[in-house]
């Protein structure tokens, strides 16, 4: 084993996998287009094939104590399928494997594939496969999700250009508050065991964090209306994180408007209770499961008939900085914070 | 969640599994076949597409102490690609996601891609996506695996008839052996730092430990004679376990010869020094990466020109039961011994 200890903080969720990637070379004829974007594409003959693996960890990416085992089989479907969304494809599997300790019951088992069953249904993909294992150290689960495009019709990272709009669907960071929400309470539960979490008032957050959906329907209203975005991506990193990746594909920068962030009234009442700018948990939260993409400019009325959609920003050329401007005209630079670590 | 805690253990591992998803139902008219296989097989328009994913955990799959990093990379590709091939397809990319705690480094992340991209070279697979996250459990690999076959080739598990013949690459037990050793050496280190372990003479059980390779030619080989497999499995889980796998989804029952299980001479050698059966390591032991595979009786003559596959056996008719048969003509039922739970 190498001496050698870089830390993994130094180069970043995106950075990391660019490292490590860096001398591969793709020689199958079928693997169009491989790390890199949401998800691969692969030619299968008449259609392109859209592949999207992602791992959920126990401590990292929930906690169960307060995240019901159902809940945790929907998200873990939404979180994959919203890969294939993200590339303007359709998801029509998904692969679920589950690493398990003998704390596990059968009967946590039925709940976690019952919240996979329901969002499978409700989004219309198969689980066509996957895998139990035994694990030492808690609940893991992986999923892969496989869906369809016809080809010229998918949407990659890297198609924005200067001046186009900036549009996003949803609002941000009421899941990363959902998440406050919960730690909160059960910190107060841990302090004085017996205690009753007060949750009322922000059903809308904690439904965010437990129970997200995609918005699906966006992508067949764009195409009713003869809309193809330039470039896409789904929001699950964090606005900030995953526009910069969106710049950086597409070779540009960008310029967003702090008014112009939706940001729910629940996020936004939470957040002042916490002391802390709401604009934060929407840029760097994470976990919104919206669509971000670019839209050529000649859009802008189509757009305004779409009121799931909002506007938030333009794409400027690549080399100018990547800013959100505030109501006075002040510029901050937008940074990425993705990356956090365990023990 | 609920109060009912029936223990994983009471379905083992295959069961567990035919249980939490016997709910599901597949409505996309792609999904040609999905959980109960190798790999689900899906329908690309002019070829069908073969999807399979693998998770791997530390201090269940593998232990970090003995296993060098590039070995657990080649491995996890090689336990990808396995189920693939096992279909009669070819594999053509992997997706591998990565969660790490912050006790790695990332020249562990390079050693780790490295073994990933020896592997795919030397299976011509590309890694085609997926994803670091962090973790506060150590080590969690997840693979899936992607690959092709031409309508009306592939080989699946349910294709078994009464007096075919079983046949097998490779021999068994040896990987299993190999990890017995590097435990006995790991606690003799343990108990006195500093004694250097002595693995010499068992070369070969090791290398199948921690660098197997699957015996892709095979198929090739086998196309080139114009036999066609009737079923075929990959055995990673155990011999024993594999083939009741076959005689289950065939509707078949087996009986296997005590002397024609093929077994290294390493193996063996080991299996005495621990005073254990050498048969015990080869039906349960796994992770052999070998093909397991019926042919129908006229094709002995054509088969025994392979060096490289061996018959150890024939189905019988469903209701039969599964046995070994010793040299005496005594019978000794097969059970499955797959599953291990951590705490």
């Amino acid at each position: 084993m190498s001496e050698n200890k870089t830390p993994i903080s130094e180069y970043g969720k995106y950075g990391l996998i660019n490292h490590i990637t860096k001398d591969f070379k793709a020689v199958n004829k079928s693997t169009i287009s491989g790390i890199g974007d949401d998800a691969a594409i692969i030619d299968s003959g008449k259609n392109l094939t859209l592949l999207s693996t992602d791992l959920f960890l126990e401590g990292i990416h929930f906690n169960l104590i307060y995240t019901p085992m159902k809940h945790l089989g929907y998200k873990a479907v939404i979180r994959a399928i919203s890969d294939i969304y993200a590339m303007n494809g359709t998801p029509a599997q998904v692969f679920i494997s589950v690493g398990i300790s003998s704390r596990f019951s059968v009967e946590q088992m039925e709940e976690l594939y019952e919240g996979i069953n329901m969002a499978c249904k409700k989004y219309n993909v198969d689980l066509a496969g996957g895998d139990t294992t035994s694990s030492v150290t808690g609940l893991t689960i992986s999923v892969a999700a496989a869906g369809y495009a016809e080809k010229g019709t998918i949407i990659k990272r890297n198609g924005a250009k200067p001046n186009e709009l900036i549009c996003v669907t949803g609002d941000f960071g009421a899941a990363f508050m959902g998440l406050q929400l919960l730690e909160r309470e059960r910190r107060l539960f841990e302090k004085e065991k017996g205690i009753q979490p007060d949750l009322s008032g922000y059903e809308y957050v904690i439904g965010r964090q437990l129970k997200p959906e995609f918005p699906s329907d966006v992508l067949n209203e764009l195409k009713s209306e003869g809309i193809k975005p330039s470039s896409m991506i789904d929001v699950t990193e964090g606005l900030a994180s995953d526009l910069l990746q969106l710049c950086k594909h597409s070779g540009t920068c960008c310029r967003i408007f702090y008014s112009k962030i939706p940001i729910d009234y629940e996020t936004s009442k939470l957040a002042e209770e916490f002391n802390i700018d709401p604009m934060t948990p929407a840029l760097n939260g994470g976990e919104d499961y919206e669509l971000l993409f670019t839209l050529p400019l000649e859009n802008l009325d189509k757009i305004e008939n779409l009121k799931t959609i909002k506007v938030i920003g333009h794409m400027t050329s690549g080399g100018t900085g990547n800013y959100i401007v505030g109501d006075d005209g002040s510029e901050v630079e937008i940074s990425a914070q993705g990356w956090k670590s365990g023990k």
